[in-house]
């Protein structure tokens, strides 16, 4: 049974290897050679893998319903409620991204060709029935047709992937509206350019607006996707032992004590709320002034301050505290810190990548330096809030602890963890108590977790909603060249909101567990 | 403990990939923007961190060599003879490399500066010092200093890997060799040009063609350090139990009855070695002529098919055999699995950027036919390659199950894995009498894997001793350009030498457990 578990991992796994190095193959063909190889190749490479992936779903979506077997366990681990909702937020904001692709397509018709709006409306049917078939689907631990669902599976997660690859890579969309912006200037102005216009003016406007907003969502949907799809994959064929559902459940959120981390954190959401408002307002324009610049990173310098020390402060009473760690081994947990480290690399790396673009400039001015005291943070923060989530994830919680000490009431006999000598297990009266009783290290890590918290959110909403001053400050973009600071840019910052996300989950766990 | 063991590999993991994301956007920028930062300052970088390294891997030889109790064990599955082989190889020769740099510099100190000198000095020091260091200690579970080790590995890990990324993109040394023979020809035909020619030409030539040559050799060194530098540090406060060594040796190496395999498998190395000479001699010249690419592409089109059927017959026989597997977790084993389908990405993808390229300029020469089933079959042979060779680790070997099923003879009861029910253990008669007379399966996989190692060896001699033609048929590198084909080819190619190097020592271990 295993055996043929792993043989079908392996085969469904070079399945999935050799579309994406075909596809990856095609995209940078496509990039270093456009005139053997068009853009137009890759899309209809991309149509026809979607087209495929398309079918297998909607054969999934009606075998599992049809054979009531085919599903016999549930996965409570996976498909949690924030997995499945920016499932359903960027799987509405890539669509909302394909309907403005095609509406900036049907008003550009007199000089382009019909042709290019039927890819977007494919990807208009693929995201809806992938984002619905996930939704249902999500903790599905699939008992029929392993290998062949495996095998589906892996082909829509390439799919997914390579539709990453060519969002994070692709610059010509970008490149048509910004030229189409510089025509309609140029126009106005008397002259008379080559560029493909709009006739309806306002609508295009929206169009585009629109596009360049929502145009990170595409990215960030696929990136959900191909988690979502991996995890479904390792569920293949998984049995679920019966007492697995028996764990007792997390306790609610409480505020308990934790006011001042409260207030704190208030005070950072509302004034990046306020930040981000100005900057938007401002940003109508096609330039954006450069007071507004050094107003978004001054803030972003003092929030990223303040995170980092709080981070700091954690690990430290983390380390003073004496639970001791669980070091027994958990899949769903490991997976976490794993995606936490590499979500993280994402915005290390543009930060990395400014600080070389300024060091190498030498510039003297505040901005500047603004930037450059950001990335710093930037990355000092990343590395700190890892080790605060890490070691915070690595305790035992308080209420584990008790219900584990209790003396079992079923026959089975609970897998203790390995406890060193001279350690006896803590009474369960102590326990309990000192769950009422906050001393004041869980007390501290309570109020540090939940300001973390609103701070990762003030911090996630800049990006997810469309402010990017990393690629409108024109400085690195004019050192590494549009193309490359494009890739740069487009792998991090998805990548960097994913981090956010992961990470207000990780500090809510901590938090509970504190 | 263990608790402080994953802070440390956390903390020195961290600061790896900081070295790494600093130096890599150092390398990033030094292409995209090369005024404000040049490839002199890529170098600095590079030395300063080597000069590092270095002062670590001299007090970690002398810190362990002065405290006995520093290392009080060492992992038998470290350090195989084929990794000390070829670390050892790769280091002879990536010190050549260094020395023909060195020679090449010197030759034209008249119109260069006599910095240039510095940085190749560098890399001998720091080559020669690290394999001996390497040779020395790559079987250490060290002990004392668990956190300062594990920075100092990875720091020495971080540089190599920054080696290597520059190797792969730094395509300077070669464009210069290459202007130079042109300038070199144009002089003879009367033409001046402005490039810096060798004073003594005899000697320079050597200097230049021995460079081209052996620079596969340095990106090779480079991964293997890495490797073998991340198992030490894996290793790092490592406790062994004393049973380890207590596994029974692997029986020697005979050649039992697979004679038709030996003999078809040296005439495929007899073969080789012809073709590879032929291949060498005519490349000679500055172009190689048409009819000899034919031959090496026809030989390498009937070897791979050779291969490739071999390897699903052993798959078939594999799945035709009664053993049960092997299903008890065993890390060395799982890495084995890792490194060989990593290093088989290196040529897959290679040969699919080949099979794009042909495709999209739709030739009909023979030549390109040849390279096209080429890289279909490379692709085929090294997915079936990979299926067998993992097949064939999974078995259980004949003496391991002999030795189990004996009664224990010390106190000490081994964990068993689990056999199913009524799946008694093979009598301890039963399987020693199976060993001595080999059933038709355990010959055929026998001399299948005896062919397949020898023609591994094939594979492995042509593009580790200098023949290339994948760059040198000129068909991809019109297609992709100069820099995309070199960067996609210094990729690969390592990763493929080393696969076959992995692979002939996971056929040996298929063969002797057969």
């Amino acid at each position: 049974d295993r055996q043929a578990q792993k043989a079908g991992q392996l085969f469904s796994g070079l399945l999935a290897l050799n579309v994406v190095f075909l596809g990856g193959a095609f995209i940078c063909s496509s990039i270093s050679n456009s005139v053997a190889l068009t853009l137009g190749d890759v899309w209809v490479l991309l149509a026809v893998l979607k087209a495929l992936s398309l079918l297998w779903l909607l054969y999934y979506a009606a075998g599992t319903t049809r054979r009531p077997h085919a599903v016999l366990y549930r996965d409570p681990h996976a498909g949690s409620i924030w997995v499945r909702g920016s499932l359903l937020l960027f799987g509405s904001c890539a669509g909302c991204l394909s309907v403005f692709h095609v509406g900036y397509e049907v008003s550009h018709l007199y000089c382009e060709s019909w042709l290019e709006l039927i890819f977007p409306a494919i990807e208009i049917v693929f995201i809806g029935i992938q984002t619905w078939v996930l939704w249902r689907h999500c903790k599905d631990c699939v008992q029929a047709q392993g290998n062949f669902t495996r095998c589906g599976l892996m082909l829509t997660l390439a799919t997914n992937l390579l539709m990453w690859v060519l969002a994070v890579t692709n610059d010509t969309m970008h490149r048509k509206i910004e030229a189409e912006l510089n025509g309609l200037m140029d126009n106005f102005s008397g002259n008379d350019s080559h560029t493909c216009l709009c006739l309806n003016s306002t609508g295009c406007q929206v169009f585009q607006k629109g596009y360049l907003m929502l145009y990170p969502f595409s990215t960030e949907y696929c990136l959900v996707c191909c988690a979502v799809l991996f995890v479904m994959w390792k569920n293949v064929g998984r049995r679920l032992a019966p007492h697995a559902s028996a764990r007792p459940g997390t306790p609610p959120f409480h505020l308990r004590g934790a006011l001042s981390g409260l207030l704190l954190g208030l005070l950072a959401l509302v004034a990046g709320v306020v930040v981000f408002v100005i900057f938007q307002v401002e940003a109508n324009g096609p330039t954006i002034a450069r007071r507004y610049f050094i107003l978004y990173y001054a803030f972003c310098v003092a929030l990223l301050s303040a995170m980092s020390l709080a981070c700091l402060a954690g690990t430290a009473i983390h380390g003073l505290e004496e639970r001791e760690m669980d070091t027994v081994k958990n899949p769903t947990r490991s997976l976490d810190v794993v995606l936490l480290m590499g979500a993280a690399l994402g915005q290390m790396g543009i930060a990395y990548f400014s600080i070389v673009a300024i060091v190498a400039t030498r510039p003297h001015e505040l901005l500047d330096r603004l930037v450059l005291a950001y990335s710093l943070l930037l990355i000092l923060q990343h590395m700190a809030q890892n080790l605060f989530i890490i070691e915070g994830l690595h305790r035992r919680p308080l209420w584990e602890a008790a219900a584990e000490a209790e003396p079992p009431r079923g026959g089975r006999s609970h897998s203790q963890p390995e406890l060193g000598p001279g350690q006896p297990p803590a009474s369960p009266r102590a326990s309990i108590h000192s769950n009422c009783h906050l001393n004041w290290k869980r007390r501290a890590l309570k109020e540090l977790s939940l300001f973390l918290i609103l701070c990762n959110i003030t911090l996630w909403m800049m990006p997810a909603f469309g402010i990017h001053p990393e690629f409108e400050n024109g400085l690195e973009k004019e050192f590494y060249g549009y193309r490359t600071w494009f890739t740069i840019v487009n792998f991090g910052l998805p990548l960097g909101v994913f981090y956010r996300m992961h990470s207000v989950g990780g500090l809510v766990e901590v938090y509970l567990g504190a």
